[in-house]
């Protein structure tokens, strides 16, 4: 792929993903259930994950069903989460991109429900009754999924850092923290999508390696973003005050760390991409380089 | 199975399931989410779920290691439901099984928490690494479970449910409420365990009517203990009032109509069961028994 056939891929992809959502996320669910989840999953996102797995099913010649079944899987988790992450209980947030949040839309109640019930569908998309994907596919997909997803992943990152607000971390932790919490699911992202073909061991390692360096470059560059897009809007160089109470890359390393720890990250994406040896990665290459320089 | 051999059989397969839970759950989880899953699922509940998997799995000589999982992953759900039905912005209960809930423990945050990852761990004992349950078993259990789990199960149920707090609802409505909020899941554990071995396609369907028949059965029962239960202890036919505000089976036929029902479902169950022509099925008759005749 030459970098001017990115955007017209992913513009593409992102088609193939909204109308595949559409499809699973069913609006006649009792209640409002169907409404909230639509709500709380559709016309939204950057879509940074099912983006990631498509690109790794590319790189591999990947099965098109189930990679786009993974990368709806994928989706419904984050978003899940996003939803249980929003309400009173957690971090209280009341708007997400632009539009008041579930719970404040559709009550607590259904706000948790909604997204229990999409960390369920998460499942189901991955095991359809048909053998259009191979059994031992859907399994693996499971596999991966549900790992990243559960204590070894975004939960268990996400109790690391509800134990942690207000304190000082060291580096490490920080890292472990969000190794888990975003890095788990993005790694996912790559490997259920790489799952989708055939890769040897050596190009699964080095895929490994890719999404768990755009996993944390993806963190690092959110706190950074934090910290400017704040400074834009104050006028000054905020972000010290603001994140006072919670442990980011930027109060840890200094904004000139963390941007230097941005770029490094990067640059071992695309070592990995390199190591991995599949003519088909550059879609990987260009997503990590949006990663990195993303301005929100 | 003679009746006699039932209690020895279920002890020991409470063990069994005990056993493995404590190795599925792990204590090592961050912060103290290890600990809170731990507390919402273990040393607890009367584990029907899983002795309907294991009942089934020995009508059809099933695999072990796959019925023991699937037992675990069954109630690793219906545990992460009850710490989310819990908590303040549902039923606001402090107290189950005589214990303080998870929330009242460790607070809203963490049992939101816990209850996620548990659903995740659910779907991740269902898929191990290793390959002594065959992927295309894995895949099997997982479709079950998550569709029972979701929207079209015990999620869409529970809707319906928060829906229609203080309206009475026609016998159609309440009946499709339970067989999605408890009725399904108590259905996929009978077919989980069924799946671990082979059945013929009319046992498969005699299974799923007998799970259908001791899911409702199952609920009609319990809304009879609610009323009975509170007779006892206020000394005077309570239910009425105290249930006005929900849609119970009680409120709906009259204790005497709901009896009727359970007994008519009861014998549904003994029908499917016959229908099936399964010798090694005592174990699950036994248990339609306990459904329906169980006192608490």
């Amino acid at each position: 792929m030459n970098p001017g056939d990115f955007d017209p891929w992913m513009r593409s992809e992102l088609q193939a993903v909204e109308a595949a959502l559409e499809l699973h996320v069913r609006a006649d669910a009792p209640a409002d259930l169907g409404e909230a989840m639509r709500y709380g999953v559709l016309d939204g996102g950057k879509r940074l994950r099912p983006l990631l797995v498509l690109a790794a099913a590319q790189a591999v010649d990947g099965h098109r069903e189930a990679a786009l079944r993974a990368a709806c899987a994928v989706e419904l988790i984050h978003a899940y989460s996003l939803i249980h992450d929003d309400m009173p209980c957690m971090d209280n947030d009341v708007l997400r991109r632009g539009k008041p949040t579930v719970h404040v839309r559709y009550g607590e109640a259904a706000a948790m429900l909604a997204g229990d019930a999409m960390q369920a569908l998460a499942f189901e998309v991955l095991t359809p009754e048909d053998d259009v994907v191979s059994p031992a596919l859907q399994a693996r997909l499971v596999r991966l999924l549900s790992r990243a997803a559960g204590v070894q992943g975004m939960a268990g990152g996400q109790a690391i850092d509800l134990a942690n607000v207000g304190r000082q971390l060291d580096e490490a932790t920080l890292q472990d923290m969000h190794r888990r919490k975003t890095g788990a699911l993005l790694q996912a992202s790559v490997l259920m999508g790489a799952a989708c073909g055939n890769t040897t061991p050596a190009a699964w390692q080095a895929l490994e390696a890719y999404g768990a360096a755009i996993g944390l470059a993806f963190q690092v560059v959110d706190d950074i973003l934090d910290v400017t897009q704040a400074s834009e809007t104050l006028g000054k160089t905020a972000g010290k005050d603001a994140y006072a109470n919670k442990p980011t890359y930027v109060s840890l390393l200094g904004l000139d760390g963390a941007r230097a720890r941005a770029l490094a990250l990067h640059e071992a994406a695309h070592a990995a991409l390199r190591a991995c040896e599949l003519p088909g990665a550059s879609a990987l290459a260009l997503l990590a380089d949006r990663v990195v320089e993303r301005q929100s």
